[in-house]
């Protein structure tokens, strides 16, 4: 996602434990070659109109939160994450991770996206045999444009973006996962969609 | 679905605890029209080559055990429902309905299916927009090859239809209940269904 948001002409700012590691940079030698840059957490979003949460679900908050809480104020977050526990099951199956988020930092514009696709398909959506749909969670409306408008630079069309509401609905996207696992194993691919059918006499 | 069934020649009896109950007699006057019968649920179950739960997930042990255990021994059993609690979570968060029932019972042959997309296009796939995707769980084979000639005669096509495996993969078609739910309050409708969208390589 950096590399693809740096191609579409947005300064993308990676946070990291470690933002002068060797190994990890050699890493990203894709993502900085592309003009990405690697700062530490609380640098990375303290610049940023946009923060995106892409770290496991189970890391999550924490992540966040070093960071700094405060300077998520107004901010656009977008959440991509799920988090499983060592079963396999959700990490949040009476919630979510973003409604977890939303509540930890109550003035940052959380919107929950992508997190129903693979990370290649993220920056892919016309590597399937078709369109397929993702889905938009928040309680922010100018948010969930930004997140529109950064899913589109991405290659998601308008029309393959469905808005499902507040961000309690991110639990509906979360608990796709499970399904999405199942299908991943029947048909041997990380790289599938799912598509929603509206009914014939819908138009 | 029992009326569609009967429409493609099978022999179907509805399990009921009130079976001369007039007026569960005349809500059901459509399927009775169409050669359905009423029967208390130990008969309906005991000369069934096949059972289906269209129960309350939260209902659905008690109404099977209400037909008896040894009744269901060898039998296919469809289940196709999903349980929420009050709050409209889920029943069965940790796990699934379909398991649950596989473990109580576990002489019957449980296949799970159906249990996302809604009662009106369980037996009316061909009312979409385009074809969508419905999936089996279950640990035995033969009875999935029962429950894929079964969806054939309710109108879903043998491409239509995914085996994601055994039969804890019920949790997934179960957790998606949740995004069911979303997708229907964003798009104002329960008849719509999703498609499993491959990548192109995979032809």
């Amino acid at each position: 996602m950096a590399t693809a948001w740096a191609r579409a002409g947005h300064e993308v700012v990676l946070g990291s434990r470690r933002p002068g590691d060797a190994r990890g940079r050699a890493e990203l030698s894709d993502a900085l070659a592309g003009g990405v840059r690697v700062a530490d957490p609380a640098s990375a979003v303290a610049g940023a109109e946009v923060v995106v949460n892409a770290t496991p679900g189970t890391a999550s908050v924490s992540a966040l939160a070093s960071a700094g809480a405060a300077a998520l104020t107004g901010k656009v977050l977008l959440d991509v994450g799920v988090g499983f526990d060592e079963e396999g099951g959700l990490s949040h199956p009476g919630e979510s991770l973003g409604e977890e988020i939303q509540r930890t930092f109550p003035r940052a514009r959380v919107v929950k996206t992508l997190c129903t696709v693979d990370r290649e398909l993220m920056v892919a959506p016309g590597s399937l045999q078709g369109p397929s749909t993702v889905f938009l969670s928040g309680d922010d409306a100018d948010a969930k444009g930004t997140a529109g408008r950064l899913l589109a630079d991405l290659g998601w069309p308008a029309d393959s973006v469905l808005d499902l509401g507040g961000i309690t609905t991110a639990r509906g996207q979360e608990h796709y996962a499970l399904l999405f696992m199942g299908i991943a194993e029947a048909i041997g691919s990380y790289g599938f969609g799912i598509r929603v059918v509206p009914p014939a006499a819908a138009g």
